[in-house]
C-alpha cells in the first residue's frame, strides 16, 4: 500500500512548502495539517510549541504517513527532536535544509536570519549554520509584524515597506550576502524584503530547500498515477480554502476540519 | 465564604478590564484567566471561539466564582449565550455595557465600532446598540493589525498612525460622533486613534463601561480587608507578568500557568 507524506504547519503558511513538494513529487500522496485553531505559534512558549507539534504529528501518524515534514519554522526549531522520539519514521524540519542552502549561497560567510520570536529565540538556525560552516557569522532578527501583514494580504502595501525598512535596518551594518526567510509566511513578502535589502542579498526560502533533502529519502517506486492531496485544518476551513487556492493556483477539494476531544484545564 | 469574581480573556488585553474592576471594587477577590496558549481569538471561527470560551468559563467555575466577566470582545460577541447556559451565576460580556455607553455618548445617533474580524462579523454591537436606540446608524470595521501592533508595543510609532489613518479613513464620510473601541487591546492605541479621528469623536472603552453594570450586581458586604488578586494563564507567564505590571502599574505576584489535559485530534 502506498503511504502518504505528512506535512504540518501552524496554519496556512506551510502551503508554500506543500506546493514545492507537490511540484517535485507529482506521484506522492500528500497529507497536510494546518493548526488554524491555535495559530500563530511564533509568540508562544517552547513548551507549548512542543505540545502542539507532538499532537499534530500524532494526527499525521494516524494516517499512516511514511515521512513527517514540519513546514513550520517555529515548530522545527523547538520540537524536531521531540518528534523524532515519538516515531521511527523520518521527521524533517525546515531548519537544516534552509541552513544548508544559506551556507551554499554565502560567499562572505555573513548570513542573516529572520523569523518569529520563537524561531529566533531558539537559536536553531545559528546552530545549524555553524555546524555546516563554523566560521560563518549569523545575525538573527525577529519580525513579529510580518505574519499579520501577510495574513492581512498587505503584500506590497506602503506600510509593509516601511515596517520592512524599520526591521531590516538591523542588517545595514552587518554586510550579509544571504538572508534566510525563516518563516513560511515570509516568501509572500519576498518582493518587499528583496527591495529593502537590495539585489546583492540573496534570499533563501526553506520551502524550496526542503525538496532536495526529501528527494534523498524517497525511493523511486515508478508509479505512474498522480498523487492524492488531502488537507486538514483545526479551524476556518473556508478561509484556508481561499488562501490555499491563491497559493497553490488551483481549488482544493479534499479539505476537512478536525476537532480536539473535549479538553480541560488543570492546575500544574 | 467570600466568593471571587472571575474574569477571562484571550490573553493580556483583558487586564484593562481587570484594572477598571479592581479600582472600583477594592474589596473583591478577583481571578483572571488569560488564554495565552491560543491567543488571538479574533480571526478564529465562531464555533472555535465558543469552545474555547466554554473551557475558560469552566476553569473559573472550578474556583467557585460568583460572577463571570467575559473581558474579551470576540468571546462576548460569540459565546455569551452559550456561557449563560452552563451556569446559573451571572455571566457578563463587554458588548452591552459598551453599547449602552455609546448610545449615551452619541448626540447625532451615528456610532462607529472597531473590533476584530470575529466581533465585527458577529454584528453583536450593532444589535446591542439598536436594541437600546433603534434609530441609531452603526458603522462597523475590523482592524486586524491593531492587536499585533499593540502586542509589538508600537503604541505611538509612525507606522501605527499610518495604519490607523488607513483603517479609520472608512469613517471619514460617516459623520459619527462616537467610536466604540470594541477590543480590549485598542485602549492601548487610544491616543493614536483619537488623533486620527479628531477631538470631536468620543471614544468608548468597554473596560470602563462594564464596572457600572457590575456594580448593580454586587451587594455591599461591608468588608474592610482588601481583595485578593489571582492570575492564571495557559502560556508565557513571564511575558504576561511583564505586560501586566505595565498595564496595572504594580508587579503581580499570584500568577500560575494552567495546562490542558492531554488532548487529541479526531475527525468529525
Amino acid at each position: 500500500m502506498k503511504r502518504p507524506i505528512g506535512i504540518f504547519d501552524s496554519g496556512v503558511g506551510g502551503l508554500t512548502v506543500y506546493k514545492a513538494i507537490r511540484e517535485c513529487f507529482p506521484n506522492e500522496d500528500l497529507i497536510y495539517f494546518g493548526d488554524t485553531a491555535r495559530v500563530p505559534y511564533g509568540p508562544k512558549s517552547k513548551e507549548t510549541i512542543i505540545e502542539y507539534s507532538v499532537q499534530n504529528a500524532r494526527f499525521l501518524l494516524q494516517h499512516n504517513v511514511k515521512i513527517i515534514i514540519v513546514a513550520c519554522n517555529t515548530s522545527s526549531a523547538a520540537a524536531i527532536h521531540h518528534l523524532s522520539k515519538i516515531t521511527s519514521i523520518p521527521v524533517m524540519g525546515v531548519i537544516e535544509p534552509g541552513a544548508q542552502q544559506a551556507v551554499e549561497s554565502s560567499s562572505n560567510h555573513r548570513i542573516g536570519v529572520i523569523g518569529t520570536e520563537g524561531t529566533v529565540r531558539s537559536g536553531a538556525y545559528s546552530r545549524a549554520i555553524h555546524q555546516l560552516a563554523p566560521i560563518t557569522q549569523v545575525f538573527s532578527l525577529a519580525c513579529p509584524l510580518f505574519v499579520p501583514l501577510a495574513e492581512e494580504g498587505w503584500l506590497d502595501h506602503p506600510v509593509t515597506k516601511t515596517i520592512a525598512a524599520e526591521y531590516l535596518g538591523f542588517f545595514k551594518d552587518k554586510d550579509i550576502d544571504t538572508l534566510v526567510l525563516g518563516c513560511t509566511h515570509y516568501p509572500l513578502l519576498a518582493p518587499v524584503i528583496q527591495e529593502v535589502m537590495g539585489e546583492n542579498t540573496r534570499l533563501v526560502d526553506s520551502a524550496q530547500a526542503i525538496t532536495t533533502h526529501l528527494g534523498t529519502l524517497l525511493t523511486d517506486e515508478e508509479e505512474t498515477q498522480s498523487g492524492k492531496d488531502s488537507f486538514f485544518v483545526s479551524d476556518n476551513e473556508q478561509k484556508f480554502s481561499s488562501i490555499a487556492s491563491r497559493i497553490l493556483g488551483y481549488e482544493i477539494t479534499q479539505l476537512k476540519r478536525v476537532r480536539m476531544f473535549e479538553s480541560w484545564f488543570a492546575e500544574e
